[in-house]
């Protein structure tokens, strides 16, 4: 059995820690960070030779490698976490009841926050600085892939705090049996965002009696209305498919209007074919467009690579069908010139993040400019979309009275 | 298998309704309400028949009874509702972003909520107007108790609002194999809202991989500081403990500091023998006072009777930590003239609603000016305390641009 009650405890006087003491915790972690570079690359080999000699694939190396350069990376994004304002604290509603009460709505810290992740170390000092910048304590579960690192990580970030704040603030777990734990740690754990694969969100959603939040599933779609500019999606498709495709707000599917289909689809398979894109699709699509043949369930898959599907419709209310059938309610676009139209889609697409005429790809944190983010969310509750510092906050009424009774 | 598809439709619909349809729709169910008032009754004569032949408790039938006059009353709530702001569509935040993006972000219905409670009927035409007037489906599962009653206000609110949403809008579950598939109804339905007993909300919490909102359990603590005012504190206990014993935000333990304690126990003694309260306490407090014994952990037992427990602690930090193990996160209030010691009554405690020198009694939607309330949240996910209208809403990011890409 895990002992959750001190990192429950932590949380406690974090949430009390002034902006002064959060800030000056986090400087500490950045400098330890730089200090001890070369401890963290030594056993950082050591799961990299692990990984070679499982025969990892060479993009999941690349994202578990730590050298100077991604160290020092790091630790400058922990900088400017620093800058970001604290969220904690801020009044968002200040009224006098009708009974005579004074009410204040005071944003708090949510207390302590789980995060089950997969291979990138880097989610490790990310998560603890934006939990330490919001008064969080947390619980981090990161991939068996990264064990020696994430290990070596928490060591540096537990001494660099722990002259300013608790150290039991952050908290490492080891085993897949440690994570099912968390994922019932009720009365000591606030909240788990899980990030990574469909599995490991499926296994803690079925599983978490602890609140969640799903992140990071994107089938996200590109709608081609029949007065688009095409020379506009053209530009908007090649970028919301190629230039990142492994993440959550990469396109997965194009969708196109019959009345256009003869006339974009050649522009798509000469994009696809000087960007090595595969194309996939049903028997209708297949009329307009070459490619493997996909049945009604294709369309629900997402690919995180340079493979995308292509769907034809009769027109919005087709597209928005089969978005409402398909999409994990991420990231959607209609590219058009049409306002009603436009109009249409953005009102009527329940999706975090809803666009017109321009990449599913701007769907982050940083672009939303919220300094940095967590995850995004693809559940309603709470956080939707891109989550940054307030959305890993909750709230709390403060009364005062003069002996006011009802 | 229950067949949640035609609800999720129906919320899709709702979801882009005007403010003007859906408080028709609420005017005619109101109306409806009030016409069929002698059908009603017929059909909740059948549950109270049922009901004593069960030996339902007195305070029970009660909950379960509609006459004409609360017939009235509860359509008169509606009509409340009506003049309420439709919460949906309010822009909560409108910016352009760094790389030129009109971003808005709009609030939005959360889609299909599924509500399970116990005995009182009138929530379900509660529950059923607030998820209407914020374009929110909702699925009832009520107490078997109330079965006759509850198919008859279904029936009544589906008739009434046909002309206008879809009646597909309401939906009501009938056993409770049926609500034990709404609680893995992922992807039909978007939040589950347990209102009832602590063995009901632990049920759907351990089940649930739809996300829940826990409601209602509330063991609230009143501390009396040593500076308070006796006569304020007799009076703000009276009225948190007497006013409504049954609801959560009564108070269910008195903690009093040492140093006051012979002096304020004989006081509060005095209240509970004029008042009919029994006092339970452990043995350190019945030095003080007399009562039932109880050990450490009968001060987390929910009494919502004319019982309290008594605490004896050596100041503010006893009085913190006691609340911290014992306290479901509710309502917690201090009775004290020492502004520094209510500061740090304020801000550490980690409760809903936090008061000084006021009733618990007061944690309430419409003392809140929330002008209604779906329940009162006990988590710190999404909403915190008494939940209106704006607490069952979601929102998305609606993003314009010009061939931006990233």
């Amino acid at each position: 059995m895990i002992d959750f009650s001190s990192v429950k405890k932590a949380s406690k006087s974090l949430s009390l820690a002034t902006k002064e003491q959060k800030n000056l915790a986090l400087k500490n972690v950045a400098n330890a960070l730089i200090e001890n570079a070369l401890l963290i690359e030594r056993e950082n080999e050591k799961d990299l030779e692990i990984a070679k000699a499982n025969g990892l694939k060479e993009s999941m190396i690349a994202r578990l490698t730590l050298k100077k350069a991604q160290i020092e990376a790091i630790a400058s994004d922990i900088l400017k976490v620093i800058e970001l304002d604290d969220p904690v604290g801020e009044v968002l509603e200040d009224f006098v009841s009708r009974d005579g009460l004074k009410i204040k709505k005071v944003r708090v810290p949510l207390g302590v926050i789980g995060v089950i992740y997969e291979a990138r170390p880097n989610v490790t000092v990310d998560v603890s600085s934006l939990c330490i910048k919001t008064g969080n304590a947390c619980v981090l579960k990161g991939g068996k892939e990264a064990v020696n690192t994430n290990k070596i990580l928490v060591q540096i970030i537990k001494g660099a705090i722990s002259s300013v704040i608790s150290q039991d603030a952050v908290m490492l777990l080891e085993d897949r049996t440690a994570a099912d734990e968390l994922l019932k740690a009720k009365g000591y754990v606030d909240l788990i965002i899980p990030r990574g694969s469909k599995n490991l969100i499926n296994h803690v959603v079925e599983n978490a009696t602890v609140p969640v939040i799903e992140t990071g599933a994107g089938v996200c779609h590109t709608y081609v209305e029949k007065s688009a500019d095409f020379e506009m999606a053209i530009k908007i498709i090649d970028n919301a498919k190629t230039s990142k495709p492994a993440v959550c707000n990469a396109l997965e599917t194009v969708i196109i209007d019959r009345a256009i289909a003869k006339e974009f689809c050649p522009i798509i398979e000469k994009f696809a074919n000087l960007k090595g894109v595969k194309i996939h699709a049903d028997s209708d699509a297949l009329n307009y467009i070459s490619g493997d043949f996909i049945d009604e369930s294709g369309y629900s898959i997402e690919y995180n690579s340079l493979e995308m599907s292509v769907k034809i419709v009769d027109d919005i209310d087709g597209a928005l069908e089969h978005i409402s059938t398909h999409s994990t309610k991420h990231s959607e676009c209609i590219i058009s010139t049409d306002k009603a139209k436009i109009d249409k889609f953005l009102s009527s697409i329940d999706s975090a993040c809803v666009y017109a005429n321009a990449s599913t790809r701007f769907s982050d944190g940083g672009c939303f400019g919220m300094g940095a983010e967590i995850g995004i969310s693809t559940q309603k509750l709470h956080a939707r979309g891109p989550m940054g510092l307030k959305e890993i906050t909750s709230y709390k009424y403060v009364i005062e009275g003069n002996g006011e009774t009802r």
